[in-house]
């Protein structure tokens, strides 16, 4: 009998890794026999939490998925999944984003709610369940949190992540500012990163209608770090979208002391970024005053511009 | 503030009507603003549960549902929804069936489960706030879960569904068997029932790769009740493929009393049937032995040799 496969996102961030362990932790718990694995390299931030909590990284899933049982994490839509997901039995899903590009066969156990992190979620599925929270477990839950609503502060953020991450801290016995702010600084610093690693460090593809958008995100403590180097920055964008044929790339640099950031946009279709957000692009670029949220701030007004 | 639209699919059956009323309950109970409607005719079986426990039915919606927030339950593929369902906000779905033909700009909350009946997830949700469930509401409970499984008979029905049932019918003070019989055989009656009347009292469109496949169910105790009338049922079949363009229409007579199918299948798409039950179709017919649910046992093996 082959195990089931469960994995989140390309190119993964916390909440993507902390998931996939965490709900291999449960499905353990329950009974089933399962393996997380990833689509990709762990980055800094991630990897700082795995080291506090002393869990080792999934590893990385280097098989065909088709004709494999799968549970999806933090994820849906197929662009962003496993190369051949569509091939795949997806038996289970746990997500917080919207729901595009993914379909089956057969009905499946499908929970997504518009919470800041799947590890919300996940909290609750254990208490469903009556199964206790080990401490490096609630400690994987906290740094998924943290990590996708910038310390409580992205507009992705409810009530039901708070308190969540309240009660978590308490059987992972950490601080939450303390912890998070050293997590986030962790992930934050881009000094002598390429062009090349920063744009593929935590970016999806969208669907929108018959476009494809790619957008990236970098969190950073000096957003100069990155405007430095913009021409080689751009010239690599560039390089992207013609190899993969993008109709826009747009890439958001988030200051996560100040809460807001600068995009950068290339593309045939960058004037729907100066339709989004109401700028003017100057050398392509502007700053998005208040917007931290690639999931809330950054896709649903471009898609208002070139979806259907 | 304009409320929330709460409904099932076109063509409703008792599961999509009860859904719709006890989604309402529920979120009445939970203080939002919410009305049920339905986006079709009120069946004999419906009508049957509706009376027995003195609920009345949602009202036909006949307004646009554009720009209106809107919960959809017991379906999720949007050509099974409202006209133009693409123009809302779905903000929740609960359902039971595969995914698919289904998007959204923004997370949402969305709950599925691979369970016989959208109601027995709705009483999960119940039992998760704290909601004491009315009796008339255990009624319509019980009703959609008796509806939907052919009195437990059908293989979509899962160990879940009959512990639910079994807790509702103390709550709505009834015997499983004598009421579910009652129901089934009050929308079981096929005589003089005109043709165009059968294919549309319980069909559903499925987009498999490029093509379009519709899937109308009757129930019934005397099958030949249905062919004696087969000419015409064929001649107003072939009408629809014509006016609609569906690449394959399948018609399945369910005998509820021995748990099997008779279909009758047209369109160019035919030998796919063939194919599927690894049949032959005699005069377009073929008996399906112990073949009673659309969802687990007609659908899938169509859609493996139509879809992608």
């Amino acid at each position: 009998m082959v195990n089931t496969l469960i994995f989140g996102h390309k190119n993964p961030d916390t909440d993507t890794i902390a998931s996939a362990l965490v709900m291999q932790d449960l499905q353990k718990e329950l009974g089933n026999d399962v393996e997380a694995v990833r689509l990709g390299e762990v980055s800094d931030e991630t990897q700082f939490a795995l080291d506090y909590f002393k869990v080792e990284a999934p590893s990385l899933l280097e098989t065909s998925v088709k004709d494999r049982e799968v549970i999806l994490v933090d994820h849906n839509e197929f662009q962003q999944s496993a190369d051949d997901i569509a091939d795949a039995t997806v038996t289970m899903v746990v997500d917080h984003h919207r729901i595009s590009n993914f379909e089956t066969a057969a009905p499946l156990y499908y929970r997504a709610e518009p919470v800041g992190c799947t590890t919300t979620i996940l909290k609750k599925m254990y208490e469903e369940h009556n199964i206790e929270i080990k401490p490096e477990i609630a400690g994987l839950m906290i740094s998924a949190i943290i990590s996708d609503t910038l310390l409580f502060k992205s507009p992705t953020c409810t009530e039901e992540d708070i308190k969540a991450s309240e009660a978590l801290a308490k059987i992972a016995n950490v601080d939450l500012n303390e912890y998070g702010l050293e997590m986030l600084k962790a992930g934050a610093s881009v000094k002598g990163k390429s062009p090349e690693f920063l744009l593929n460090m935590d970016a999806k593809s969208f669907n929108m209608d018959d476009k494809v958008v790619r957008v990236a995100q970098v969190n950073t403590v000096d957003v100069n770090e990155v405007l430095e180097i913009k021409e080689d920055v751009e010239n690599e964008i560039n390089k992207i979208i013609a190899n993969e044929q993008y109709d826009l790339f747009v890439f958001i640099i988030t200051d996560i002391l100040n809460s807001d950031s600068t995009v950068i946009a290339l593309g045939k279709e960058q004037q729907a970024v100066e339709k989004a957000f109401s700028t003017k692009l100057e050398n392509n670029q502007a700053l998005l005053a208040g917007v931290v949220s690639r999931k809330k701030q950054v896709v649903p007004p471009i898609d208002d511009v070139l979806g259907k």
